[in-house]
């Protein structure tokens, strides 16, 4: 397991934690104003969010690489399956595929949706899940782009998701079965899981990303109060032993939506605790 | 499997589908006048919440009874570990236990608690849990009460559960190896795991209760949003068919949290409608 203690050379900033997955939300910095804030406090690399780029895709990752930062990844493609499906879908992915080649991000992540429409339970839906991936994974490929699916906290079923464990995660790839295609392990959504380690094992040499947040105890909204590594009740250090020992040696990205407390402060408030808490509690 | 087409004799009552778990909430209804809608309609039983018992148990038990409906169960034990736990614990565990008793409950619902304050992760709050339960059910079993632990979806993790599937509750239970223990399986809480059938099957024997209800695919709020039978995601048919494979054929208990939908119905025509549904899709 590697030590973080004196090196946080592996963290990396998702934009999220400053507010930039939804409109209005965080301070507004510019793309360059958080990779020269990042860069300052020797981040390794950044993860954007669609929205923030607009049509400057290639832009900002030339400007984030110039830095000396890496571009860690991009989130997310749409929403594949259930009720929040776009139309025309296929052109979608491929634009959100499209966008991560752009960018030069190695990993694009799939939220994948809810419970189709007219069905019940998750069978129906991962069937079509995995055909539309499949499709996914071949477009990927040919522009030097993986997939990662993220399984995500149960709270999230019927109209966000229909991945809830890091094994559900593995069955899709498991049916998919294409290079291109891996996981996401995310502290917010995998913390509660008794079977996570076994789960991990199973998928090894699959994890394409692993998400830092923390999980509060008195947790008050669904999707906007994660909490900062240290604050909640996560096992952070085994959670991060059971990725790493499947194989994952990648960045470490902090990803905490916080509506109340985080996206009201200071940019380089947020991101001086992230290195503090980094180095002691991930 | 059994067939409720045209038979809903094992259709029980959850008092809270009436806003009865929180003060003020539902049409206010007293505990006769549900027993009498509940008997009128052909239920077969009533589950009831402490809170609206008092000093009545023995009281609200018989005349239960009386009405021709059985008592099928009481909620709940206090929390037994992390940060809501009364003190002293163990004098609130054996009052819900006697409670229990006095009102004839066969069952008596866990709510675990979530993680110990000063720990991380499952581990410590696990083996405090199966510790305090322990003791508990050697009163329970004085007393003639089962006590079930029920697994609550991992959005309740951090100050509500520190279980989150059967598999979890399984795990407990095998530790403790008390004749009084078993498990309450909920709809709400359980619907979307992937491993539900596989859990059950390894807790043949162990199933306590059974709680109906739906997961809205658009959820709006953690706790007060349940759905009704046949208007959300959840394959109630399959869940069932999983839990009767399990050894269970006692009641099937409706528990409809929502404070913006049926709670604000009048009773008689939520009693009508969970009926219908049970008939239909149940």
């Amino acid at each position: 397991m590697r030590d973080f203690g004196q090196d946080h050379s592996a963290l990396a900033l998702n934009t999220a934690s400053l507010g930039h997955n939804l409109d209005g939300a965080g301070a507004g910095w510019s793309s360059e104003q958080l990779i020269d804030a990042c860069a300052e406090r020797g981040f390794g690399g950044i993860v954007y969010w669609r929205r923030e780029l607009g049509d400057r895709a290639q832009q900002i990752g030339e400007r984030t690489r110039a830095a000396g930062l890496a571009v860690a990844g991009l989130c997310r493609t749409p929403l594949m399956v259930g009720p929040g499906t776009p139309q025309p879908l296929e052109d979608e992915v491929r634009a959100s595929i499209d966008m991560a080649a752009a960018l030069g991000a190695p990993v694009l992540t799939i939220v994948t949706g809810g419970t189709e429409p007219g069905t019940k339970g998750l069978g129906p839906s991962w069937d079509l899940l995995a055909e539309r991936v499949a499709v996914a994974c071949d477009h990927a490929a040919r522009q030097g782009v993986k997939l990662a699916l993220e399984p995500l906290n149960p709270m999230f079923g019927g109209n966000r998701t229909c991945l809830f464990t890091v094994a559900d995660a593995y069955e899709i790839c498991r049916r998919v079965n294409h290079p291109a295609l891996g996981i996401a392990v995310d502290v917010y959504h995998v913390w509660w899981d008794s079977r996570l380690t076994e789960s991990l094992a199973a998928a090894k040499g699959l994890i394409l990303g692993y998400h830092l947040c923390d999980w509060l105890a008195e947790t008050s909204h669904m999707l906007l109060d994660r909490g900062m590594m240290g604050d909640g009740v996560a096992d952070l250090r085994a959670i991060r032993a059971a990725v790493e020992a499947a194989g994952y040696a990648g960045f470490c990205e902090v990803e905490i939506f916080s509506a109340e407390d985080w996206w009201k402060r200071d940019p380089r408030e947020v991101l001086d605790t992230m290195v503090d808490r980094f180095r002691r509690f991930c």
